[in-house]
């Protein structure tokens, strides 16, 4: 998982004055795990933290985050991190980096609203600094000031960030998009923008997500017009609607449409709760009287009168959506006279299990409704245009995407002016230092994904991945012997078991050859004295390895235990 | 795997006159798997014969296939396999079900050879009957007639069944789509169908694949002027076209845009070499003199004077594109100046891995091109329509996609006036009976998927998966222990070991505790006299899977070998 060697980086030459270091330590080979380091002479400030989903190999992970040596390594530097906005993929990681830089946390109300809410679960409340910070507000972290600017996002409260050092402004957009009619709070501050533009910006970091397609990604209250007509067509029919916990604009749409058509509102899933108990008790949520019932009372209503807000719009396995449809959930059965929507789009990878769930609620006789009710968060071409418009920077350092979609922005870059050689597509670790003349990657730093299995912070690795991928493939046959330690002559076994090979039941005659085999192997060994434990174990471990082969076509992992009395 | 005891059917009654059963042995639960049994009194006939490619749980399986049970059973009665087309989940598990169950193989010209290509790959050709049918030609099988009538898919050669029996005419579409300016050949035979429907079709059996889709699906041609226009634009680089092996009208148009363009064409990829041979040899493919080049002649001609067509359209791991793009493909480097082209949609699931081999090639420094050189083989709502408005079906029977394709085929039925009670959502196994005045699901058969890995057809089951499942989730951990058989005193061991689990050389505290955790149990065994080696393997089993779950909140695969001296 490592890039590099951690190493510490030269000090700027005493020559010429220092740069300012762009230091993204993870985001850009990956949706998610976004945190980049900002550093001017004595000071380092983090913009977000936040973790990745695994892998579809990455068999048992929870998650991925960030490898942070290079902050440990310069932990006097660090000022604070400074978060755009709450999603996982920008705060996530903020509760194990946090106990190993312990420095304060910059954000929006909401944003730290949620981070509380996270720190919380770590119990790491008291030992945090947190600092709500007022969009048009800047803050001060040694060499550097940081700006929070308004934006628009599929959350709410989502900042763009200005950060003045002493070489220049760079504009950081965080995830956003441009929202002319924003379901909560005001557009985008495009003035403001174009403001910073006019007095010269040195660099822009703008979100990739979507730059590969073209157009404006549409506002979010389109979705309520959507929703409200979708509402009208089902009068007769319990509403069920599945979207992301952390769209508050989207609960809010979807409340909004029920209290018009007289319905009383469930919610549903543990994250879901959370973020709507969050948003509301800090005025983001515009709940009338009334309207939200406990899961439990839903019985006390007819179908008609009711909709309930759910997670699961991905088809998480987990998630209260899916137990609904594989009939597991203890409290809301799905059947004909439930019209289920799924406010969202597949996240890319996740189209089998949201098709299975949509499957299995059609099977129940549930209506489904997949198509148009949903907006993204991200800026599409025309909207990325308008910010590089605006902002007029001399670098474009476009962030926030798979490599892909890097490059899509890079050529809209090219496209409204910016000179090639000043357009970077960083790689996680790159040093890319800016004078005010000049700007070029100076030099590499250590960064990486570092795996997150149960209570495991980076204790599982390439080699156990590979073994767990080994045994997802073909299983594993172990042999077992009992040798006399001084002669090295077998007294018990070879016993041999397999898991996940071949079905055991059945496979008694395969079984009984590998034994035989496994006995030869070993009986060849002592026919030539091998008492080597090394050798005796390769023996075993080859001559079965063959014989399955040959056998099954299949190659398990073989493991050779050797005991001795 | 298994969905119902297997069971011969009872008998027609005698009071009233056999009717035609239609028994889905497959492709109703997923996309793959087509085979359909079609029965009438001494007479079976079966349309198609697919194989499934597996789920993404399915870990180590190659693919799978259905299980025939019921036409084993029935053997005396099964007159034939009519094969609409030569896609793997049409024809892929001939091989596997023709050694069971050997009767001839009807089919077009192409879907023959490629058939035969597969068959002496099993060495099955020598005992397999295989009869090339003409479109417009009727063949007898038993009490049935089935007509093949000419369509346009994205594989040449594709035909509808209408399939007459004694109590009415069923039309099968196979997968279609419309296409009146198909690149080979005629378009599909509307009229036959129009003839079909004004003389009173039974049933029809449509493809739902798009049904979710409005509009009408592109001609194939519209990519060849895509195609000519991307060629057009990149002229001085050299030009990498990935698309589906069997899609051999698109193999057409590139090689025209090529030849056009006065390049060179090699081909990558075993399917594709394989589908290229067999094309050109029966005529589907026309390929100027001097135009196809062996992969090894590339370095003679410049690198804008050729193309490469390749496999690895879909992120496959293994094919060409893939190895080119992470650089282990022996024969092609990719670089700047290299133009990649993805001729192909993601099919649902393989996003991610699509998305990993786009950004590595653009890494490389290649341009990628991955939008809109593709159309659909399938026909979208306004295709379905047309088809039902020329044939008026007295029942619609969907079929080929999931349930949500099938249910969306099912509205559309309903909108061109097919009564709700004849439209027929099967399950696989369902056996439908039609007698001329109603139909009625009578039945259900033995159905199920049949996993194949390497050599073993359904030795691998749920339990082999599930253990694989759990393998790859949390890893295994082995406790081995030598026992004195009379007394079950421990004489070595215990030996703990682990895969797959944490990374070993670091996690020595850990598993010295084990060690310790596992040696207690077995003396609390001792201490009371517990000499069952069931109770012994379980008070192991019980303490180690306690221990590491409060350790580290995983759950290995706990495996007890106890020997005997």
């Amino acid at each position: 998982m490592q890039n590099k060697e951690s190493h510490n980086l030269h000090q700027g030459k005493t020559s010429k004055k220092p740069g300012l270091k762009i230091i993204p330590l993870g985001g850009l080979e990956q949706i998610g795990m976004n945190i980049t380091a900002f550093e001017y002479d004595d000071s380092i400030i983090v913009v977000d933290c936040g973790l990745a989903f695994p892998e579809d190999d990455m068999f048992g992970i929870d998650m991925v985050i960030p490898d942070v040596s290079y902050l440990e390594e310069n932990i006097d530097k660090v000022k604070g991190f400074v978060i755009t906005h709450g999603h996982e993929d920008h705060i996530g990681a903020l509760p194990y980096v946090l106990q190993r830089i312990n420095v304060p946390v910059y954000a929006t109300r909401l944003t730290i609203g949620i981070i509380d809410n996270k720190l919380k679960e770590y119990e790491l409340l008291d030992t945090t600094t947190r600092v709500v910070v007022q969009f048009g507000q800047t803050i001060e972290l040694g060499q550097f000031k940081v700006e929070f600017i308004k934006t628009n996002h599929s959350i709410v409260d989502a900042a763009a960030l200005a950060i003045t050092s002493p070489v220049g402004v760079v504009v950081h957009t965080g995830d956003f998009k441009v929202d002319y009619t924003p379901v909560f709070g005001d557009a985008i501050d495009l003035q403001r923008f174009a403001e910073l533009g006019k007095k010269g910006v040195l660099a822009l970091m703008a979100d990739s997500t979507n730059a590969e397609r073209p157009g404006y990604t549409l506002s979010e209250r389109t979705v309520g017009v959507t929703m409200d007509r979708i509402f009208a067509e089902h009068k007769d029919t319990r509403i069920i609607i599945a979207t992301f916990a952390s769209n508050v604009d989207r609960v809010q749409q979807i409340i909004n449409s029920s209290y018009k058509s007289g319905r009383k509102v469930a919610v549903e899933g543990r994250s879901m709760v959370n973020i709507i108990e969050t948003a509301s008790e800090l005025g983001y949520l515009n709940i009338p009287p009334n309207t939200l019932i406990d899961i439990d009372e839903l019985k006390n209503y007819p179908d008609n009168q009711t909709t309930i807000i759910t997670t699961g719009s991905q088809g998480e396995s987990m998630a209260a959506l899916t137990r609904m449809a594989e009939d597991t959930h203890r409290k809301v059965k799905i059947g004909h006279g439930d019209t289920v929507i799924f406010s969202s789009h597949p996240i890319p990878g996740n189209e089998k299990p949201i098709t299975h769930v949509i499957n299995l609620l059609l099977l129940k006789g549930a209506d489904v409704i997949f198509q148009d009710v949903h907006v993204s968060g991200h800026p599409c071409q025309e909207e990325l245009k308008l910010i590089y418009s605006l902002v007029q920077p001399k670098y474009a350092i476009p962030v926030h995407g798979e490599y892909r979609h890097l490059i899509a922005q890079a050529k809209i870059a090219r496209e409204l002016g910016i000179q090639k050689e000043n357009i970077f597509i960083l790689r996680s670790g790159n040093v890319l230092e800016l004078d005010g003349e000049n700007a070029e990657v100076v030099d590499s730093v250590a960064t990486g994904g570092i795996l997150v299995d149960g209570l495991g912070v980076g204790d599982v690795g390439n080699a156990v991945l590979r073994d767990r991928q080994h045994l997802a493939e073909d299983g594993i046959a172990i042999a077992a012997i009992t040798i006399d330690s001084a002669s090295a002559k077998l007294l018990a076994g070879p016993e041999i078991t397999s898991r996940g090979f071949v079905y055991i039941k059945e496979a008694d005659v395969l079984m009984n050859e590998a034994y035989v085999v496994a006995e030869e192997a070993l009986m060849h060994c002592e026919a030539n004295h091998v008492t080597s434990r090394e050798k005796l174990r390769s023996a075993v471990k080859d001559a079965l390895g063959d014989f399955f082969w040959k056998k099954t076509k299949r190659k398990p992992m073989i493991l050779v235990v050797i005991m001795e009395i």
